[in-house]
């Protein structure tokens, strides 16, 4: 059985790990934070994108069969867990991880559903919005523009694995981003609640690959980026609601597109 | 201009209103809140619903036009709106409601969509469904079981004024919802990652009237209302995520059969 090592929260490893929750610790050494046993165990099936493991002793015996993939695993108080990590309740496991964030190149001639999120600014929408590109095949995601960090903790979870599950991109300029999409042969529907186009119009042509324009939970999407989509699609509102959130848009959205992919 | 008015944190109109934070005070007065100018709006747009309103003197002149269609409007200090509201940032306004909850009366032989929420125990995810629901078309939500309370304040805050939109049931009996919606010519759909049909399986008739089972979040459906339901419908799954979140797997489900609805 295992028992905690000589690592307390004043440790220099430790410190680090613990560094990690700022936006700008991350930037700096491109690693950041994967809590809780789901994000943990699918951050150790991507090669290479775990650096080292911090778990309890309880953890560690209830994951035994995640110890021999970590490249290290270190036993510790709770205290250093609850230390490192952002959520509450952190499951008594947390990785320090290698970003696998990548670039829009990743996104080759054959992709046939990509998310672009642009000035998305709520973590725990970002998550859902990953989450849900996974579940409905998407090919990657593209985190665009004054997005919230993609590592941030809160995004992390939110994800439930999913980041670890297909790439996301980031890039810092969103219109660059519709023009490439469009270069490799995707059609670019920006989804807004006042586009001229309902989802189920009979001539949208979803069963083409298509990059879907999501937007700011409160604003929307900007002018610029509508104005240069080939389509501005509104998932339809039938009863009095002003609006659909934004994760729940997207599902509509993607699912749509998902749908005619069979 | 308007100016604050006598009442303060310990006036027993402002005591009365804080109490309604609990869900025992909200039982025992059928009464309970909804906070910021959304939903005080919407409120407002419903018969006999709102008692009184509390405003501070920026949301009173910010938000005239509601005034004159309260019965009562108290201008107040910002101090009484943040002791009242659960909301960090009320945006200066909270009104006092009687409850709008309904029986499954309220589901008549008309009804093409119904979604039944059953032991939803997140506030936000019941809200979620419930702004969906309203979007999507659905004539009532049906809260049964032992879900969270659906006039708890970030339940109201989530539905982003929804709550206001489309009758809300509450029965305690999910079974028993079942049949009795069974009888009013809906075919009943239990919505769950392991069903047997998938959402857009040919067989599946969406055009039909239709009651959506949505089950808990991290448990999914009891067994016993699955096995009572028509069919066991799954979103499927093209990535690798697990599952959906309960409310995109929601909004996904109720768009197919607002699509089929025409």
């Amino acid at each position: 059985m295992a028992s905690p090592g000589d690592l307390t929260v004043r440790s220099g490893r430790v410190k680090v790990a613990r560094r990690l929750a700022t936006r700008a610790f991350r930037a700096k050494t491109g690693e950041f934070l994967a809590e809780g046993p789901q994000a943990v165990r699918e951050a150790l099936t991507v090669p290479e994108a775990v650096i080292e493991v911090f778990a309890t002793v309880d953890a560690t015996e209830r994951h035994r069969e995640m110890v021999d993939h970590a490249p290290a695993w270190h036993v510790v108080t709770d205290d250093v867990v609850e230390a490192i990590a952002d959520a509450v309740t952190p499951q008594g496991v947390v990785a320090r991880c290698r970003s696998i964030l990548t670039t829009l190149d990743v996104v080759d001639a054959d992709a046939r559903l990509v998310v672009v999120c642009a000035e998305i600014r709520d973590p725990g929408n970002l998550g859902a919005v990953i989450r849900c590109a996974d579940a409905a095949g998407a090919d990657a995601v593209v985190v665009a523009g004054e997005s919230v960090d993609a590592l941030n903790p809160k995004v992390v979870r939110a994800t439930a694995g999913s980041l670890f599950h297909l790439p996301v991109a980031v890039e810092p300029d969103p219109i660059g981003v519709v023009s490439a999409l469009r270069d490799r042969g995707l059609q670019v529907l920006a989804a807004d609640g006042a586009g001229r186009t309902a989802l189920f119009d009979e001539d949208l042509d979803l069963s083409r690959p298509t990059a879907w324009l999501m937007g700011n939970e409160a604003h929307g999407l900007p002018e610029e980026l509508t104005a240069v989509a080939d389509r501005v699609v509104r998932v339809p509102i039938r009863g009095r609601a002003e609006s659909l959130n934004l994760a729940t848009a997207a599902a509509v959205c993607l699912y749509a597109s998902a749908r005619e992919h069979g």
